[in-house]
């Protein structure tokens, strides 16, 4: 059983991992050239330091994912992923939000502000985009999932105690 | 000792409860009426989606806040508030994650997607988006020193445990 749950719980990190390395790869090849009133633009990731933020949280959280699939079952340095786990899971959720709010007023605009949406024009960049936005969000989804497993794992003998 | 940590703790989440309170009342509360080549514009929190979410992640947040405070200490639900500080000190991040990244584009720009800032125009109203971000941030911390304490106090029997 205990065998069955390690197993599950490496192949959980070992897809988080690939998620986080592919929303990294995803955001940071977005760009497109484009012509806009005869002017070639280029769009890219770099332009918005929402986006660079995004490539970097994420190429952090990869590398911590890769390193973790290697440490032994029996460490005692497990006790620290409770903690390093809620660290990195709330850089993605930081970085997940700030690259939204910017995608979406990429998408939709600020009529308020002023701000046109530019999605019309750079359609394959918007989509690159939202891709990787999707696959952050998997990502997301899996660190937190990973982060209660940890938490349960390191509460439960507390519960079966009585207090 | 207890009664004195308990008392810290207290303060802790009071004053926390406090600036998100705050945080969602400067943000709520920040307009400003101007004029821009003789049209009278307004600008108001409600114009922007993740400002939006800031003053609703706040109030929920402050109301969770609100209520803990009259926990009694003995109570068995302690143990779920690691999982709801969690819970809410992820959204917190999130939502000070998005609207700083909007705040950014207001007071920047970002000229290769055409957006000019628009600080110049609404001074006021950008100096208290500004406020309510700092109060927000503030309350970020607490809440993250909160989460590592309760998770301190959940996990720290089993450091003392031979495993």
């Amino acid at each position: 059983m205990a065998e069955t749950r390690r197993i599950f719980t490496f192949l959980l990190r070992f897809v988080a991992f690939c998620t986080t390395l592919s929303a990294a790869i995803i955001m940071a090849s977005s760009r497109e050239k484009t012509t806009v009133f005869a002017l070639s633009v280029e769009a890219k990731y770099s332009d918005t330091p929402a986006f660079k933020y995004f490539v970097i949280v994420n190429a952090i959280v990869s590398i911590y994912g890769f390193l973790i699939l290697f440490l032994p079952s029996k460490s005692q340095l497990w006790r620290l992923v409770v903690a390093l786990d809620a660290v990195f899971t709330m850089l993605l959720t930081s970085s997940i939000s700030a690259a939204l709010a910017i995608a979406y007023v990429g998408k939709e605009g600020n009529p308020n502000a002023g701000w046109l949406p530019i999605c019309d024009q750079v359609r394959k960049y918007c989509n690159q985009v939202k891709g990787a936005l999707i696959v952050g969000f998997i990502s997301l989804i899996l660190y937190i999932l990973l982060f209660l497993y940890s938490v349960h794992r390191a509460l439960n003998p507390l519960l079966l105690e009585k207090s």
